[in-house]
């Protein structure tokens, strides 16, 4: 058993420090260039797709069942067949349903954008209200929080527990507050903690009695069957019917892609949501687009074919990333276990393992691992206005770099966080 | 020589009419079922470019020259040699071009969204202003008038000239009326008229001096490559060098895509200016999206290589499209020459044919030939608002159909042009 720091003596703290220091000088020399920053797919996981570059093939009939060519214009909301594959991932009905590009972040900023300039469902478009809030439970995932923040919209931080978003919160601001227009959430291994949101709090989600007609939940279920650990995976309750169950039908966009199932960037990503709020927003769909890439939507269809076949992929990602998951775990219990300067999760899906330091350390911390060639994402960034309050939360993201580049960055990493928060509490 | 109708007596229209009713009734009992509604390649032309479905395969690298994984995260402006074929084709820098997602119309409607929310480079959000005005030189594209109409948008008709738009009018508008913020423009083989902007026409919009300083043109340059007639291909001054050299170096955006050299909905598409206006662009695509299909991106530049290989394509798209146009042309021409009742553009590029009929007869003519089973674009569609004032204008599309299908459909056509004059001249 470790001892841990804060019952070291000064003297003991002083010691450590220069043993640190010199560890970290030699990790300097070593002159690593490693990225933990994004939760971006290896190349060996990109490599388990390559097949779909050649499935539609110079003699490919690229009809859909329904006999629509696949190559021309037509169908705005995506062809059937998609529509079944994306469904099926969110576990809902293919007729709440829309197929769109090649990731879900512009659908959820189209949405958003679209509530500026047009309302919701016949709602006074949100460009012409004088405050617009939003609920950001943090640590949260920071492309949400940057399209909030660049429509000008306030960020209201709703603390996360074991089991999801602060709902005694998120109850207080959203049945209160006609303001409240709209919360992030990731549902399932969240960005970054992993969590899965627990029935108790999918019910409660769905039970919301709004101020705003206009409120909706952004349902981010980007890692729906992302798991670590196939055999174990955890469930999540499908918010549409239990939405639809609790007299709030219209309440919820879900939205999901195959940006880490297939190719980040090059996927397809789609929304579900009620028929009402579909119509409302193909009523602008139409007019933007002339329908989204029906070819790369069919092949898709063609590669994966169902949720069974989209599984098997899934097991197969798992492979590659379990073992660098657990080797971020196990040298961060090995390094840190029984010192009392650091907490994190153990995540069993998703991209990322949530770490938290002692108060006040996060930025120093990832500025120190920078220094020795080994990127984090911005320290703060897991929170509204890239602010987190009390400068602890750390994202560690460890699908890029191989296994071995893992272990080193790792290892860097907790020698970071030793040296920081010696410092931390010799500055007390 | 065919008799003008206007120089019939009313006995003779009469005779005439019964013998048009009579075949237009024979036509009906034929059962036509024929689109010539909107601007869709064929299935040969689709086919022509079925090589790109296997030009990627299972065994190809697919990173950029610089070394850039195409199938990861990163790069929101398109691959380096993307931007260079786009470049190409719009005559510009790739300095000066950022490549999009599938097809260029989302790119317009996000610009004009941006500058709602937004406002341009520093101006004042679009949404906060009581009244925001573009031109909108008709007939034109109906979808480019459905994206103002949708963000409410007071559009102008300009009435277009032999060689453009009425620049006088334009000019009065433009540098007087800070509320006017756009002007519609596809300067090549424009729809539906395939009129070619004069090098004068582009010189005076380069230099206008906009009483607004978020004035901006909307050049959609759609028909680029798209000639009827490769020998004879019309030339068409660059904007953006125009524009430079007048000091207006911000004042255009210019779209293109490949939506009609490859695949519609499944091509590549393109937004050219300023590296000042680019950048603002970056400032919210950041926001908005994780960057578009790079592998599509790639896919495109292993088949065309350069404007070459793009112009080799055109040409054969050409060889299959003349002969359709001709059909029309000729049918127009044997049918209605000398008759004095209607008036149509013979071009040489683009992908419409525009005919003007007496006044007050489209929107009946284009009925008729709908309840004998040949759909045309809506009457009026290609004025603002879908108000044709003198309801003269109708806009045929002879891609999509068969040579054989299109004879039928023109003949049909050329049928109710003839009895919808007759009726209207015997009401008169």
């Amino acid at each position: 058993m470790m001892k841990a720091y804060k019952d070291m003596s000064k003297e003991e703290l002083m010691t450590l420090k220069a043993e640190l220091e010199k560890a970290y000088e030699d990790a300097k020399g070593k002159g690593l260039k490693l990225d933990m920053s994004r939760g971006k797919p290896s190349a060996s996981q990109l490599d388990l797709c390559m097949p779909m570059m050649s499935i539609l093939d110079t003699d490919s009939i690229l009809n859909t069942a329904e006999g629509m060519d696949c190559r021309n214009y037509g169908i705005l909301d995506g062809i059937p067949e998609a529509k079944e594959l994306m469904a099926e991932i969110m576990g809902v009905k293919a007729d709440n349903v829309i197929v769109c590009g090649n990731a879900s972040l512009p659908i959820m900023y189209d949405t958003i954008s679209r509530s500026m300039t047009h309302g919701v469902c016949g709602s006074t478009p949100w460009c012409k209200l004088d405050t617009i809030k939003f609920l950001c439970p943090a640590p949260g995932y920071d492309r949400h929080f940057a399209i909030t923040e660049h429509f000008g919209i306030e960020m209201i931080t709703i603390p996360m527990t074991e089991e999801g978003p602060d709902m005694d919160m998120v109850e207080q601001y959203v049945n209160n507050d006609a303001a409240v227009k709209g919360i992030w959430c990731v549902p399932k291994y969240s960005n970054p903690q992993g969590i899965v949101y627990s029935d108790r709090v999918v019910k409660r989600f769905a039970a919301l009695k709004p101020a705003a007609e206009d409120f909706r939940i952004f349902w981010d279920n980007a890692y729906a069957i992302h798991d670590l650990y196939p055999d174990e995976e955890e469930n999540l309750l499908d918010i549409l019917s239990e939405c639809e169950k609790a007299g709030n039908p219209d309440m919820v966009y879900e939205f999901a892609s195959t940006s880490k199932v297939s190719f980040a960037g090059s996927g397809i990503a789609a929304v579900a949501s009620s028929v009402k709020n579909l119509e409302f927003m193909k009523k602008s769909m139409t007019i933007q687009t002339i329908g989204y890439d029906k070819i790369n939507q069919l092949r898709h269809v063609k590669y994966f074919k169902n949720l069974a076949g989209l599984k098997e992929q899934m097991k197969k990602h798992a492979d590659i990333m379990r073992p660098k998951f657990e080797a971020v775990l196990s040298i961060l219990e090995r390094e840190l276990g029984g010192l009392g300067i650091a907490e994190w999760i153990s995540p069993k899906g998703g991209y990322f393992i949530s770490f938290e330091s002692m108060e006040g350390c996060a930025k120093a911390i990832v500025a120190k691992c920078k220094e020795a060639g080994v990127v984090m994402t911005g320290a703060g960034a897991t929170y509204p206005y890239g602010k987190d309050p009390k400068d602890t939360n750390i994202r560690i993201a460890p699908s890029f770099p191989t296994p071995e580049e893992m272990a080193q960055a790792a290892e860097l990493f907790v020698l970071c966080v030793k040296l920081v928060s010696v410092e931390k509490l010799l500055a007390a």
